[in-house]
């Protein structure tokens, strides 16, 4: 089924290629064009099929029904300004930015038919070449939709991503940002500061269990400095909750009370089992 | 090659019994018998061919070549203190516990043959059926001999650990006490307290970098703590360096400082890079 004639991608990585793949191998776009800031990018999706075209201007969004902003944070507001006069009036505009509240509170004044969007699909490796196989199947998607939010236009978003295999779940972009404070961007804050702490002359000697907690600590750099700020506050929230946590474990030791550390892990480990 | 006649474990978990596989397997010893203090362990045990016989009494060891204390690190020091007496002259004791300097210190004045052996082969999962391929093999085995430590024994269990495949490592157990509280127990330390800010309303929500992040906060509860308190004074240090990191992430955050908040990423990063 196709669902729209023609797409447009600004930034062709991990998940503007991906979505460009799942939209061409679902066969829901009739033609999909990227952009990306990179050439090398671009033509890597091009190769691949992610993609039918290079764009080579901002006006390629002219006759398009759906665009889809899928570079890094700050460059979406900037894109969005450039493009929306170029739009035609029923165009949907969506985003997969990993932050929402200031994201949609600035394009849904400016564009009619925005929805703001975050595929929990991202991955510390960049590029296409990390998401060849559909890395949404499965995967959760969160919509934001707000009041102004049409109707029709939040419908075929939605189908859009159950389309693409991903279970859809709709939050205001308020929430959003304060629940993934805590899942995504806390954790992100944790295993920088932790790699961070680990003395280069004892990395040699590193468990699997580093490894693992630092894993999201390969993540860029540039990309996560923005999506921090971008929800800054929410995240110096969950930073103080789990410093907390964390000093009463330390008093614990301090303390050398059995009891009470056993307590705290405990209530841990039970709560990791929950999520599988 | 059978370097060994009989040899007894102590502790048949994932480590104790993928050690008794992993001997049976190499030809390294010709008859292995195993305690547990869970029947049911041992029976597995058994039943996989990770022990020839079950022990049913601490004088099994009264004419072991080699006896393995691979229980948790506060029943090392019990079983220790219990079999002393029916070892034979010559028997060589090794223990696999995650924290060195105080087992070392105690056991090493109590058995003339003691070497204390941390392999780096440990997983948040418990028991053998989580080990059934070698897990020695391609890892890390930390041995901590000290002045006293007989070269001809240190140089028999140099070999056992490099016939079982691991990379062999020398340090003193304060060394390793010292390394391990930053590559190892820290980042338990701190995935536990991440779990646990995590409100349980917001798991459903979970990324899979908290996922990784927080692996190895599945990890016995009890098991941990006893770690934890054995190489208190080490960790207590290694936890204030995170949150002197962490802390400094917070601020960059807090001034809406985009340069140091970058910077702060990009060397964690970079670290991470060298981890593999």
């Amino acid at each position: 089924m196709k669902m729209f004639k023609k797409v447009v991608i600004f930034g062709t990585g991990l998940i503007g290629g991906s979505l460009g793949l799942a939209l061409k191998r679902k066969d829901l776009a009739k033609r999909v064009i990227g952009l990306s800031r990179h050439k090398k990018n671009a033509k890597l999706a091009l190769e691949i099929g992610a993609i039918d075209q290079i764009g080579t201007s901002l006006r390629v969004v002219r006759d398009a029904d759906l665009v889809i902003l899928a570079t890094p944070i700050n460059s979406i507001m900037e894109i969005a300004l450039k493009i929306v006069k170029n739009l035609k009036k029923d165009c949907i505009v969506i985003d997969v930015g990993s932050t929402k509240e200031k994201i949609v509170s600035r394009l849904s004044t400016l564009i009619p038919n925005f929805v703001g969007c975050h595929p929990l699909a991202g991955s510390e490796k960049k590029g296409i070449l990390n998401g060849r196989g559909n890395i949404f199947t499965g995967s959760i998607c969160i919509i934001t939709p707000i009041a102004k939010t049409k109707k029709n236009t939040l419908n075929k978003i939605k189908l859009l991503w159950a389309e693409l295999g991903t279970q859809v779940i709709m939050l205001t972009p308020a929430r959003h940002d304060q629940i993934l404070a805590f899942t995504s961007h806390l954790p992100h804050a944790v295993a920088f500061s932790l790699m961070g702490s680990i003395p280069d002359k004892f990395l040699g000697l590193s468990s699997s269990g580093l490894k693992d907690a630092t894993r999201i600590s390969g993540s860029d750099a540039l990309l996560w400095s923005e999506i921090f700020l971008s929800n800054r506050k929410n995240l110096l929230v969950s930073i103080s909750s789990f410093q907390q946590k964390l000093a009463a474990l330390k008093l614990a030791l301090k303390n050398k009370d059995m009891g009470r550390l056993t307590k705290i892990l405990s209530v841990a480990k039970e709560k990791r089992e929950q999520l599988g």
